[in-house]
């Protein structure tokens, strides 16, 4: 592989070469391999320490993350805001710049307000301390390892031997639900358009954003499209990636019932039949059963990635934190 | 050893075979012998991961399968209800298969509600996940590792070299309090039977069972028996196991003032007089010191054997991550 | 190194010997060679359990220990108190009981009460289990590790190679803030007055102590004075250290506003014209910006010690750990 990995912090995918997606492809598919192993460690990180940083609560993301830097035997440390001293009045920076100088040599960052693991990754740029961001998460904004984990999903079902940019090209990528507020819509807009994939987004017009410009970054090739009907938007889809449905948006009068959202946009049988044959569903996760999806759906592995992608989110975590861990120079080979 | 462990859940009791009530006080043992090394760590369960998920939350009982599974080199996860998907509308089986596809290979289980291991096991049997399940208390049901560590405790105390089951044969073992909202007694009534003991259950009489078939497996050799009072009961007793009190018990009438319940069921020194000499206390902790037994008995080695059954603890869970995980066919010997 | 360390529990420093610091600043100095290496871990305390028992929250602290307890191999618990079985009426003895019969080699103990961990170090000697206690905090008695990293810093500081207590002689010390509600303030006078420094103490009345007898031991060469000024207070200090203001000290009318504290009391660039050239700044952290401490002053690294405090700590943490756990005459070499 040519490609020399240089990239110190995975804030967002809006500025991703596709030298880098394939790199992280790759690396992903060897941890899987590892993962197939009975002995799932490697000493990648050894002795390296990765700190979660999960302002806003999360187990799913959290022990993904911290399986992940297990497995490359780092150790690692969870804050707890709980518990924490933020509640006796240190700033977000300070208590990064106290793990910093305790040993962290990764952070993951996930925060309700979009912005914060810029700031920091700024700061830590700012002090040349060497330490990495990796967003898990920031409000309304991006959550790369998601995007990832769901790019490496749909890659390995087309090739599971070699997952590479090319298979998504002209496939027809269907997103429903939330997009206005979901970071993991705006991930995944980037990755796949990246991969020259159509995507398609449809929701109800309260929850499609009204401006395009800027969703797309200009070099890739994909294209994005727009619709408020289901029906339409299905036709000949490939995938199917339904969005978590905040039950906040309900109070802010930006969605009718849970059983009307479900009837309108949410995944059924019934629903998919405009889709190709063999259409697949992916759902970030946790899922409100019967809402964003029907149940039954949700269960019949011919239809639903769902466990896939919980599986490809440790290997993808994995990969970005061998990545980025071993800029240092001082790199343990896989 | 001929017999082979074939067990791949440890739901309950109640269908225990002697073969494997040996097996585990074996396996216990070894651990034991483990403990008392200076590395007190083997390679058994490297690379697997235990995920404990604690519904209902425990400091004691999670702190001592956390450290069973790091003794045995296994990745611990902890799953915290508080910050968890549960708030956000996921289901118990979701967030278990989420685990599962993060790479759990054992779950740890407690929850309020009887039955919900016994749920997540047929699922992970339906799926073929290989997952194992150990059930580390559900509701008033069952808590099989707590019955095995006292069971464990009684043998080593009895035959330290080499507990076995005949030793508690025809031992009088009475346990005293909240039998019938107590998933400990029910665990214990099984091992304790199928040992050959005389079990005596002495409680008022809103908290003992009106019907006792079925709560002594048919094939059991050991008998059963019922007592409203504490002086009969107690005569030429061998072992006292005390339940802990739950005071909720109080504001439902089921009980009068903590005082008069220590007056006429608190285990004291004078209390025991009828029993034999020798005569040993256990309780399956937190204890309430003053109600379910005098604080000055419960800090007497010669009478407690609270201390002995919490290090027990440790060894028994220790045996049966092991026994359960190594069922993959891929065992790294002891 | 001819002296041979004997002290089982780290409680306070009152009673600290010349040769205890000496060794612990040695030993912390080979720690913080270790830090700086790849692989930043020792197996020195490989299957022994250090449980940390946190009855106040803390992340900070806590962090520093568990990582200085992971880099040493040791296995971590954590004691959470909100999910715990003190909830059910446990006393903190029996919960520390339980975590020795478990297995726990040392408990890191933090209370908001004083006296908790001599209490629970009391019971561990008359029970002669061995188990070693360190003292994170106790109510306003003391905070040893705090201290001794404060030590540390300040001795590496004046000589990087060899960080030694005659460094400190003679050196003037001023302790800013909140002086008689702080276990940091008692802790340091206890070490600095041992090392011969001149420890000035300045605050507004009502957080000063009226009386200092024993405050400093009887031993000690260095010198304590008293202050309520401070300009005076500062002149020619070599050192300064601000103490967290706690906010509820306000609500007690023991203090006017924040601002107006930080007017009279808050370190600011002006405030330190007094100083010797080269002054420094210590604060025990979480800071609060533009009360105790300007912000940029805090920022500036010719000014601010607190990131080498931070650091400090997990060297110094490992080496009490290290030295307290390796009186078992098990010891491994460093």
């Amino acid at each position: 592989m040519a490609f020399t990995w240089t990239r110190h912090h995975i804030l967002g995918l809006e500025d991703w070469q596709r030298e880098e997606y394939e790199t992280l492809l790759q690396t992903a598919s060897s941890f899987r391999e590892v993962l197939s192993r009975r002995t799932k460690k490697v000493p990648a990180l050894q002795g390296q320490v990765v700190t979660n940083l999960f302002f806003e609560p999360s187990t799913r993301t959290r022990s993904s993350f911290e399986l992940a830097a297990k497995r490359l035997s780092a150790d690692v440390l969870n804050f707890a805001p709980g518990s924490s001293s933020l509640t006796k009045g240190e700033t977000i920076l300070d208590t990064a710049l106290t793990y910093v100088a305790m040993g962290t040599d990764i952070f993951v960052i996930r925060h309700q307000q979009a912005g914060v693991p810029q700031t920091i990754a700024r700061e830590m740029d700012r002090l040349q301390s060497g330490v990495s961001i990796l967003n898990a998460g920031d409000g309304q904004h991006e959550h790369p390892s998601q995007a990832l984990l769901d790019l490496f999903t749909l890659c390995c079902l087309l090739d599971d031997e070699r997952p590479r940019l090319e298979l998504l090209q002209e496939k027809k990528i269907v997103i429903v639900g939330d997009i206005v507020h979901s970071r993991v819509a705006r991930s995944n807009i980037s990755s796949l358009t990246a991969a020259g994939a159509e995507v398609h987004l449809v929701a109800p017009p309260t929850l499609l954003p009204a401006f395009f410009t800027g969703l797309v970054p200009a070099h890739n090739e994909g294209k994005l499209f727009l619709h408020h009907d289901m029906d339409t938007a299905l036709i000949n889809a490939d995938f199917v990636m339904t969005l978590r449905l905040q039950k906040e948006r309900m109070t802010a009068y930006l969605l009718p019932s849970l059983r009307e959202y479900h009837q309108r946009f949410g995944i059924t049988r019934d629903r998919l039949k405009p889709c190709r044959k063999g259409v697949k569903v992916l759902h970030p996760g946790p899922v409100n059963r019967g809402v964003e999806i029907s149940s039954d759906l949700m269960d019949d592995p011919d239809f639903s990635l769902i466990s896939q992608q919980v599986t490809s989110g440790v290997a993808v975590r994995m990969a970005l934190l061998y990545l980025i861990g071993n800029l240092k120079g001082e790199g343990v080979p896989l």
